[in-house]
């Protein structure tokens, strides 16, 4: 019962939440310039569709409990969110997931094409970086003194190589080439934890660390976020496994049961059903565990790892 | 005769530096840690191809003649061939242009498949950022007085801004946008004009820049190199097209002939042949004329340009 009240506080939170944030993404979007018309409107049908927005919430609240103020989170959110979108988009494509439902509404290709849809996720992947350094370059020929309208250069630095790190070959890209690869090999434990970790937990992971980063946070301050996010990230993703199982197209926005029907590596597929729920409720006390040096300012993100396990869409 | 001269030996220089820049890009291919097997492959695969190098040999040349050192420029060079060998990735694809040969070898989707293709692109490109803010990570915490082994914060900031601006959708990847779109609309010079700008001189125009900024340079220095490499980008670009029209397969390491099959919007089928060779030798003077400032420093830079109209390959 007060798991229940506490998850719906949290979902109305996230919605708040969402409703501010998509105004940045919006204006984040508007800004560009110079942009071919059909390439804008493709890239914003997929940034702007409604989404959780859960990698923003963390950065921005990590960002907050590490003593910075929601401002300083602002260009960062909007970057992940950016290269959150471009990886649905290709994950989506036909050669990839071959799906034709996102978001509860047709999936980038198919309401536009292939080609605009591969452009559209390269330029959301691309901007992402470009928006890390809007602000920061104003002072960036100037002192480091941290500098109002903007992060300073090194922190900006700092950003660029989480963001790029955790979404590239060795992390979200790589976790995706697994998965892929992965339908044609047998179910195995050690395989889905690595996929996990790389395709989900390590952009988690960034989201934490890099709000705490646009907070100057010391190392230890930092660090216990970012165990946080990754533990949140793997607690995600096997709830996203059980909800291909069990959820209908209503509550997902997406078709449901593919990974099964593609052979995909899951949890559910390697240890069952119940088991996986029982993993993904322990990986969420350990999660939670990692904001013990927090105060009641981390309540909502030990609120959100329940809401994780909890979902149902 | 003495045009034909200096190319030969302008092609020699630039065969020199690609010997020296491979190494470069072998070793920070090698430096990523935990990539997927198969996914590393293809990005060597690509990326070590044999090209001509021309971007980041502009962009190390414009940093010495700047004042910087070959190694202050040596990532931002890597980063932007990583940038061009995943714009070559992406478009091959059967979505795109739907090209079997590149540099005398299968395209990347034909040698392995359209998933790991469309990954290979995504991971180079992310690597490229990844690669600016190796090294300047170390000092980027510390003080700003230039530190050996990696560039000051604010420069790596200019750098990254610099090449997500130039890829991003208001560039290369908004280029290539209006390319595609370009195929079912009638040749106009002022279209064929905005696509070359967008698709290849605004990375170009980024290559001079970023050299620049490795070096520090001023405004007025990095403004000139600015302008010639946008200038060296529609040269090449004209060229490029007039190639697609006379060039064989064993010229180009690529299918010819495709441009005009396609309906491309390019500037022979605008403007007629002969009229495009003119064109291209008057942007290929203004170009050189951008260099004005500088002595013999800048001489191979000059004759590049002359190499860029002259070549048969």
């Amino acid at each position: 019962m007060r798991v229940a009240e506490s998850c719906t506080s949290m979902r109305e939170r996230l919605v708040e939440f969402s409703r501010e944030f998509d105004r940045w993404l919006d204006a984040a979007l508007s800004a560009c310039d110079g942009v071919p018309r059909r390439l804008l409107d493709s890239m914003r049908y997929s940034a702007l569709a409604p989404g959780k927005r859960i990698r923003p919430f963390v950065l921005v609240r990590s960002c907050e409990i590490a003593g910075g103020s929601r401002e300083d989170a602002r260009s960062a959110a909007v970057a992940i969110e950016c290269v959150h979108a471009f990886s649905l988009i290709h994950d989506d494509l036909p050669a990839m997931d071959n799906d034709d439902v996102r978001r509860g509404q047709p999936t980038n290709h198919r309401k536009f094409d292939e080609a605009t849809a591969i452009l559209a996720g390269d330029g959301l992947l691309t901007l992402a970086f470009e928006i890390l350094t809007r602000g920061a370059l104003d002072t960036a020929r100037g002192a480091m003194d941290g500098a109002r309208g903007g992060l300073d250069a090194a922190r900006t630095v700092r950003l660029v190589r989480q963001l790029s790190e955790a979404t590239g070959p060795a992390g979200m890209i790589g976790g995706q080439m697994l998965d892929i690869a992965g339908e044609s090999q047998s179910p195995s434990a050690p395989r889905v934890k690595r996929i996990h970790e790389m395709k989900t937990a390590r952009l988690f992971e960034a989201a934490a660390r890099m709000g705490a980063d646009c907070a100057d946070a010391d190392e230890p301050v930092s660090a216990a976020l970012a165990r946080y996010g990754h533990g949140l990230g793997l607690t995600f993703q096997i709830a996203d496994d059980l909800l291909d199982l069990t959820a209908t197209l209503g509550d997902l926005g997406k078709h449901s049961g593919k990974d099964q029907a593609a052979g995909k590596q899951t949890y559910p597929a390697c240890i069952g059903e119940e088991p996986s729920r029982e993993e993904a409720r322990r990986l969420a006390e350990s999660t939670i565990r990692c904001l013990d040096a927090f105060g009641p300012e981390a309540d909502d993100l030990r609120e959100l790892t329940r809401l994780v396990v909890e979902r149902r869409s």
